[in-house]
């Protein structure tokens, strides 16, 4: 069940630089096991932003919050959520 | 160079049914052949709404703006475009 | 697996008064099935608005998307969709 | 008589941590208290936000007031209420 | 129990003439109605709008929506509800 | 001349307690003063918002803006102005 | 006592000519009298915009309702209004 | 050439309070300055907000950006700005 | 003088075609006269919009009036103005 | 490939003086260097806003996100992009 999420990145001017980093690099780390499991399925950056939209595939709703709420930047993050269903037209979905 | 595309639909109630259906018919064989080429990546439904989210792979802006403006549906719909760049956590880009 | 909808109807003035009748009555015979299934939770009456909130129990996006698809008068509606998980201080969740 | 209640929650950074520990546990137990006494009937929380969505049946404005004035963590919180009514199509309420 | 309610009118341009005189007249006949009975405490014009303020003393939320469902321009409106309870500093609350 | 004022109160957490505690006795008492005289018509919580509706009524302008620029809490409001005139439904209004 | 008036005009295309043509001119008349009478104190044109910014000096709120509800092309307008007071800066009170 | 100019403020809490007091000062020696020469036509205060209306007779859009810029309190302001144009029905416009 | 405007087209469904193909035409012509005299500095359109982004190169705010009013679509656009000043880092401003 | 983009600047109030200078320094560097290149195509300050537009002409996304990315004020910058497309009336487009 796929879901697109556009996270919104606000890092403040005041966080200790060295916290800043480990949370940029924990979640670089978190971020692509969930690539390699499959479940973080795209992410892009939203060119000229600090922002990404992102496209899960989660067994459910409690999976998605999850694995949102466990992000090392969430307390930063502003996320939006598009729940995403098979379009009539999509070519791909036949040949699942 | 990818471009992340929102289109919602709303076609006019007093829409001739035939037109209407023409047109439906129209938008898939133009959508379907995009993807066949490569161009129109992703399509998918947003859940509860005559919309869908999808992501374009195009050579530049003129690209992006003549699929668009030639779509069937172009006139009945209101569409949000975001320029998308390579996530620095993006493991598929590695493999490109 | 929960989801918010929150649904606002406008029925055009000029809709033919037998066909608004019609549409009500199959909203209503649709919305009650699906209640005496599991599916439709809750159903409550925005007060003032001709609108409602209603909680969807279903197995996932495909099955939301495609119960307000052919939702009657889903081509009179604005619909919001809010998904759900469990809130860590839900007593009725520990009963489950 | 039933309120639909969204709850947003921001708390401050520089909170101390113990003073956070110490809110958001007695927003718990305050939570299930009046979900004891059939006064919060629903929580749910919004997949991927630090939010919730609640239904309360309380006798009047002045009990929703009173309640959610004094949620611990009130300071931080947007709320959006929504006064609902009984939906026509509702079966459960041909059983009350 | 009050509840402030904001009531925005927009009457179609095509309305046949004798029509709007009569929804108008009943709107008004129904209002007083309602004042006289106590329930519609006030009514005050926003300046320079085709819209009202108004106060309403209801005894719940089925009360409230059934009186503003069955406003004569119901159909031509857009309504705002705000629930109201007692302000600590009101001297009149005192005298009740 | 009646005015509608919403105000909505945001007290910085780091503002002293002791200086918050005298601001909001003040307050209180330079509404109660204007409600004795008369000017301070209304005064109504928000239900579930630290805000109020007010109802004012002053000789113009210049003594809604005095009045309002004085509140103690003048600095940590936002407020929102309607003014309002007689409605032609106002039973009320016959009798002044 | 003054008001800032902005005006957005909006006149259906279906609109008979004549009678456009026969309100604009009654619009005209209408505005230029209240500007001799000293009530419609400046009119300026937002460029770009069929639209206008307006200083009303009037005795109360009723005098700006009934100003404005009267005006040919109300029917066909968006209405912000701003109250509007003396400024301390302002060199030309002092003269007054 | 005119402009319509509004200007909100919101000058932070932890200011200084003599740098307060003297930028407040400076604000008012510098607008009268411009009304003495014409260029800052009219200054109103909106009643109820820390926030003013004004007209500005510039050359160009290079003498108001100047102008704005330049304002002590422009670091702590949000502006919008309209330009105005004659208004074919402004009696004022024919005197000139 | 520099502005940039924003011009968004919407042309109702049920325009006369012909009309449709004569106003698009007059508009070309129109803004290509404009192109030649210097004063529409850039058009460009916006990808997958029906819309353009313009600079124009006027007098005076009237200038600017004049030529929006009377463009062909004027009856057909939402237009959003933004006044240009030189930027302190433009290099082509020292060449001027 | 040309893309708008509007960049609103928001530097705190408490940043170090001296590291404001240096970023503002830095910016017209790097702002200059990229107009040479003939990269960064226009720049104009938005009137009375701490604010540019510029247009950019870039290779593909990537190149316009690097380039945004690393402004030295990015960090204190909200971006909108839009990209844009040549204009079927724009006369510079039959020259290129």
């Amino acid at each position: 069940m796929l879901f697109a999420v556009k996270m919104n990145v606000e890092i403040p001017r005041d966080l200790d630089e060295q916290v800043r980093v480990d949370l940029v690099e924990r979640e670089k780390t978190y971020c692509q096991e969930l690539q390699k499991s499959g479940t973080w399925r795209h992410i892009w950056r939203c060119a000229g932003q600090y922002a990404n939209l992102s496209i899960f595939d989660v067994a459910d709703n409690e999976e998605l919050h999850r694995i949102l709420w466990n992000l090392p930047l969430f307390p930063f993050m502003t996320i939006d959520i598009t729940p995403l269903a098979q379009h009539p037209s999509d070519l791909a979905a036949g040949a699942r």
